[in-house]
């Protein structure tokens, strides 16, 4: 508990801000999971669950942290051995890999610089490359939480496609669900995975799996051995609004009053809020003279944007001038980024005008910190906000 | 319920934003009033709240608007048709004479331009004339929410005590409480107005009165009728911990975790980051090139600023258009100020970066209803609120 | 903040039990008390707590006790001097009258035993020989909340009629309020005085004043001092949805919910529930061996039921027995029935088990301190419980 | 959401009733995960945690259900094949059976008759039959949440010991942790398996495992799959008060609420209330003429009873009566024992007039589908909760 006057800026890519609407949600008595008025939650819940992932097919919600659903996209649809195809496009892929490996699987690391997404055209190589269709799966993550870089799907759905290649693909879509416009249908993506503390905007938690008719036979053949993450369970319970084992109810409950507060604001404008906050936040870094760690703008993420700093300016030290004097927590740089960038998180429960606070509170940080900026950078952001 | 994403700024003069601890505290099981865990919440209370009103003797609270507790200070010290001083500050010290009146007191109100505080000048001539010390009080408020004007009590003290006139001294304190610094017993008040929604950082609801020794025997003597707000049996229960009614149980839990967030904090650091806050607020505002209302600059308010426009804009349109845009609420126009200034409540629950989101977004209202502002506004708040 | 297991049986006649879903509404942010947002909900609120009442006409809604709406009442009709009768029916009859004057109304005070309720045969004689019609009003306690005894309003009202007196029927319904059937309108009700934290199920800090035609006329007469209280200003500004001063913004969040919480239970099933409630507690005291303090069947309270006992026993030894060892709050005695009994409040929000374990902890309360007590208590209780 | 009156009583066998001291502890804001303030929360908790398991070595905390904590036991310490013994003590311990076999493992399966815990006889001989050592380890579900019975782990430890069988001890305390003394290092326990929705009193979302040194070395060996489950790095991040993926941070807001609360209360006072409340609820069903489910008094469970109807009887249909009428939850009969038994939980943060009322509802629901019931069965059960 904190005696500071004001309310903390959480400002990191997630957890992020959660709405008081979510939070009482969440405070509400826990129920029978056994009795009918869960059941009726959580039918509801899956139902509404499925425009955020772009999906009319199922999707599974686990207690667990994000990281969890990666394990079961990769426990439910591959067997020991199996080798998969992935991508070094920052920090979250490369523990992704290593999960990977620790289960068992083969995997094929495509290396990256950590400022651009995978390349459709390495995509469509490898896959050439693999004639006799060895590769199981592609993990792909859609939002690099670590560098603010968000991976073309739909062409590297396209270069599968033209590849006709029957590797399953697999999604980390954990910091651009319910901020990015996200079809895991019209992709052709088997797995999405995803998570609760983000653009869901809910205490993190819950993890999901978005499943298509594909992954859902591969699951029949795949041998890793599972029983928590396993699917077939839980899609059965989950019929009548069940589930195989006590479900996070209090989440739950936050998860429906944020769907209902998306649905309210209509994900259209979710997105657009979004893009338009990203916009506006590479204008103020932009305008102060720094510059945007992802090197594609095809790429630019609306979640995130990752500010790299020059060599002689410590990005910890501006986060901690930053958390100290303003409140402010920014996210810090992971892996070989450490130090070298700050990230700030511009997604979930957000504003014009708590993203204005937030770009003046870097402003002066980086003042204080000695780092060089032009002061019509937030000018030329709130320009942006301005702007219908 | 709201659909719009992220927080709204409540940047009224009060009600202001009520933090989390506070809230939460209000939402805890009513308990019995007539029970010994409440006579000890009652007492830590009682206790708690005298170092900010700056006072060591008694404080009434009552389940009450701040008008209620106006009331309070008038029927407990004065008897029908009684004369009393008041002066036109503001668009409240016309309310509250309007109320004495109605109560049967007979009012000498000095009129004024709502652009200055009483002066202690003026307490003195008009003291030095009623040589039959016909004058029974001084009706002031301190900090005028309609103007954003700190009248100069400790001045006015110092000429009544020149004076030598015994007439009494109420102050109405709403809107300073708790982030003014402010010495009811050091600046001889005789009894200090306050409520809850304003410093003190919680819902309305709740009335205050702290009472000098010379206000109590005064009460003794005071003829006007009186039973719910008679201060008495109240002053009498609140030795053991208890009302002679129904106490506000749930709104007295969230001042006991306000009083211990004030205290936390320190409340030198309080009236310390009010005062920042302001002169920040006064920077942006004659930065873009606009005028404050306060007219005197020893009288500047730290809760507020009020911003008077040029005749050729309109101060209500400005707030429409920050409000629809930028879901920010700002204060009207009061009274004869209807159209002609908008005001920024800078006071209570708040940080360098929410005012920087909240200047920004003044900025940007006034820029979009095209009032000509000049960019540098902005920077030189900043500017302020960057330095120790 | 207690530190005992499981949750406190708040079991006195008000404060009730709020219910979550009101506590968790009164949690939300403050808002712009002159926003359209406010008035939209209080517009709401104004219109919704009407059937309440069971009247078609305005309801005032102030930031204070019930002994607020009290004083209310009186000073919005009355003027100095003024004739009015009241009836000793028990401690809160008692205090109204005092309050009555002290305002400077003359009240004629009729006594009463505490064990019975306004008797209409005497309303009939006092104003069969007031002739001059001298009474300005009559002030009838519906359910007294000392005593448990609930006077028949619209037999009084059948006897004012028969006199054609003009006096105005004042009623505090304090306490029968949303727990039992009441008809301002149908009952010729002047001026119906109300609070939050009984039936209506919210913490403490609303009064309220449902207000007949002939009661608006009347307030144009009156000539008691009034300012905070003054129907006029409330009335009009409410027309538009706001108020003369601060709002109690976050106790009418909580009202609102508790009004959908009535509506969704059916206001019939509300009083049904209740009139269950009483029946079966004093089946239990009956069935114990212990007489119901309210002495005619006729005006047996469905809100509470004060229990006698004899002289032998000390009553407040029962209930801090209750308190030490069951965590479970009783009302004392008030008045001349200090030690001699304690009530049981059955109001609000309160189910079948709850109650259920209310009266067995009564039970082996009484045990414990020694006053024998039939076990077939409880089971007579449980039988009305049962039954449909 | 209910429109039902009164607090619904939840007095299945877990999820348990959250206090609301916990609840909103759960509601308050999620901070940054990497920031000084979690560690802070993390390394508290950590501490506080380790008495209610009864050890002094590390707890590992997951963001998952009770069933992942099961997982997790299993997957750190064994390799695939590896053969371990299991007693059917009812439908939990079958559940985590067939875990054991989809993971992997040969599991070594005691039949049981659902009315006795695991026998300490059966344990000695079955080690005594594995001369080599074969049996990697061995599960016991201490309080069989399906049927009320509590195996006598250190018998069964005992057993082991003299057997100097080298076999790891796997418990699951599911739904006797922080109900009933437990002592993971005294009792020789390796892994002890937690959650957060029984005696612990939160909401769904939290597994536990406690982990002694012998079975922190076998983790070292064990070669099953895991990546989310690993301690090794959880135990790492631990240490500076961090995780390796996003922890549930309100959950340890609600957790850390909840240890104080079990400290204030103080844990030996926990369990001899948790006691207490069985053995009323036992003297009550016994008093009906009822059957315990549990066949040997030295395993009855503290923390539910499970109550078996004659074969005339349908369990499900008193339970849903008593959902319909008395708005309470019951547990069901589960797997062999469905239809012929339900279970009421009376562990958690409960207290005798709730447990009253739980009874009183029991009571009235047999009633109520017409299974005979003796009346003093419920005078029986206040018997006990009225001596000190």
């Amino acid at each position: 508990m904190t005696t500071r006057a004001g309310r903390h800026f959480l400002q990191i890519p997630g957890p992020t801000n959660v709405p008081d609407r979510v939070l009482t949600a969440t405070a509400r008595p826990t129920i029978d999971h056994r009795g009918g008025e869960f059941a009726e939650l959580a039918l509801d819940l899956l139902h509404r669950i499925k425009p955020v992932f772009g999906t009319s097919g199922p999707v599974v919600i686990y207690p667990s942290s994000g990281t969890g659903a990666w394990e079961a996209a990769l426990v439910n649809t591959l067997s020991p051995g199996d080798r998969v195809l992935a991508f070094e496009t920052g920090h979250f892929a490369t523990l992704w890999r290593e999960m990977a490996e620790r289960l068992g699987l083969r995997v094929e690391f495509v290396p990256g610089d950590w400022r651009r997404g995978v390349d459709p055209l390495v995509v469509a190589e490898r896959l050439a490359a693999d004639v006799g269709h060895d590769i199981a799966a592609i993990m792909v993550v859609h939002n690099e939480t670590s560098t603010g870089v968000t991976s073309r799907v739909p062409e590297i759905r396209a270069a599968i496609d033209e590849a006709g290649h029957p590797a399953l693909l697999l999604v980390d879509a954990i910091s651009s669900l319910a901020s990015t416009d996200y079809r895991h249908d019209e992709w052709g993506v088997d797995v999405t995975v995803g998570c609760s503390q983000k653009g869901l905007m809910l205490p993190p938690g819950l993890g999901f799996n978005a499943i298509s008719e594909k992954a859902l036979s591969a699951a029949e053949r795949a041998r890793l051995p599972k029983a928590y993450w396993a699917w077939a369970p839980i899609l059965e319970a989950n019929e009548r609004g069940y589930y195989p084992y006590t479900p996070p109810t209090n989440l739950l409950y936050g998860l429906r009053e944020a769907l209902l507060m998306l649905e309210e604001e209509g994900l259209p404008n979710v997105f657009a809020r979004h893009d338009r906050h990203a916009r506006a936040t590479r204008a103020a870094v932009c305008g102060w003279g720094l510059e945007v760690l992802c090197a594609d703008e095809r790429e630019y993420s609306s979640s995130l944007t990752a500010v790299l700093l020059g060599e002689e300016h410590d990005a910890d030290k501006v986060r901690q001038v930053i958390l100290d004097r303003f409140d402010m927590s920014l996210g810090t740089g992971l892996g070989r980024l450490a130090g070298r960038v700050f990230r700030i998180g511009h997604l979930g429960h957000l504003n014009e005008l708590t993203l204005a606070g937030t770009l003046a509170g870097v402003h002066m940080g980086l003042q204080l910190t000695g780092v060089p900026v032009d002061p019509t950078g937030l000018e030329a952001a709130l320009e942006i906000l301005r702007a219908e």
